[in-house]
């Protein structure tokens, strides 16, 4: 996607009742206190006890934002670093009105500082950045740097769900999978034709676009 | 393995009791009638209504043996090209004396003409020739030309297992797949660390070989 500034971004979001702030964090305007207070207190941030799933990597929020609707017993925490890109799933949901939703502006290596121990019930990895220098291997979020990340959040039986147009970035997170000591459940290098994985499947902006275009979609589901 | 020629193995090959012959082929002393007159007639040629599982390039064997040991209520039939290779698995099966295997010395592409529609129950492919080039990709045993095959004789339910060292066959294999119509219902990239798909593993002698040195297996099951 192509990343403009917007003028102003950092405001909205700054003013947002659906972002959860680092410092100093407000929820319903209850003070959460000073760094990610968040941290091991989403049940109280949403009002319940509901499970928490996260989207790394949100862009637009347009994935997350369906999951949401159609599944209001289920909490979501879509996480996003760039500013301008979360404005847009901002004004997305302030149009839906999803209590079930909350967005983070923050960096993906950050993760454990946001969800304690077992918070997290499913992961969401949809068309991450590739970083295709060798050297950059450990910045790709299905590395084995950051599966150790989810070991941390993700509870028993928590799942990592992955999925990209990038055949190159698919093989390196299949093998990254033993290496990081977890295992794969379900695989599909053509996720359109694979009708048990696809049943449910919700297309990002970007699936949409390239899967239209005849590129096949790759995905997992790993587990511990 | 060091193919090399051994004088006499023809002859050897010929007289066993374990092989199924092409052409005016007996078994228990009754003729079988000309060609690959077992299609279609596993059950006479065991003497049982038992499932029927192959292994496609079985080398000397040790794999599909220990199968066949382990499970007396499940007949085997092992496919090697090689004269010399053969020699060795037949060598090996008059010495443990297994009633539920058979060998027959082809090549994997007439596969179609001894065994019926649905007359095998599950196909092993272990360690197969990579053919490197990619001209020679529909040769690979993993290809879709071979799944097209493979589809026909296998029974409804019916899957192949794949395992290999060979990173590149293994990726080729997977990409094949869906474009064959199949599905992936199990896959690993590390197999001797996948505590489910690692229970009833079977080594080939490759396979004890190469994950002695800290080669990762990688392995699938696929079905349609």
């Amino acid at each position: 996607m192509r990343l403009r500034n917007i003028p102003g971004s950092r405001d909205v979001i700054a003013e947002s009742e659906y972002v959860v702030r680092e410092a100093n964090a407000t929820e319903g305007g209850k003070s959460l206190g000073d760094g990610w207070a968040v941290k091991g207190r989403w049940s109280e941030v949403f009002g319940n006890d509901h499970p928490i799933r996260i989207e790394i990597g949100m862009g637009k929020g347009q994935f997350l934002m369906e999951l949401a609707r159609r599944n209001p017993d289920i909490n979501y925490v879509g996480i996003e670093k760039f500013s301008s890109v979360l404005l847009r799933a901002i004004q997305k949901e302030e149009v839906m009105e999803l209590p079930n939703v909350r967005f983070i502006r923050m960096e993906a290596e950050y993760i454990c500082d946001v969800f304690a121990a077992g918070e997290v019930d499913r992961i969401y990895l949809n068309f991450s950045d590739p970083w295709p220098k060798d050297k950059h291997a450990k910045r790709r979020l299905p590395s084995r740097q950051f599966l150790a990340k989810y070991d941390r959040i993700l509870k028993k039986d928590g799942v990592v769900e992955f999925k990209t147009d990038n055949k190159e970035l698919f093989e390196f997170a299949l093998e990254e999978v033993p290496e990081a000591g977890w295992r794969i459940k379900a695989c599909t290098f053509d996720l359109h034709s694979d009708a048990e994985l696809c049943r449910d499947n919700i297309m990002t902006e970007y699936e949409e676009k390239f899967s239209s275009q005849g590129q096949p979609i790759y995905k997992y589901i790993i587990e511990r």
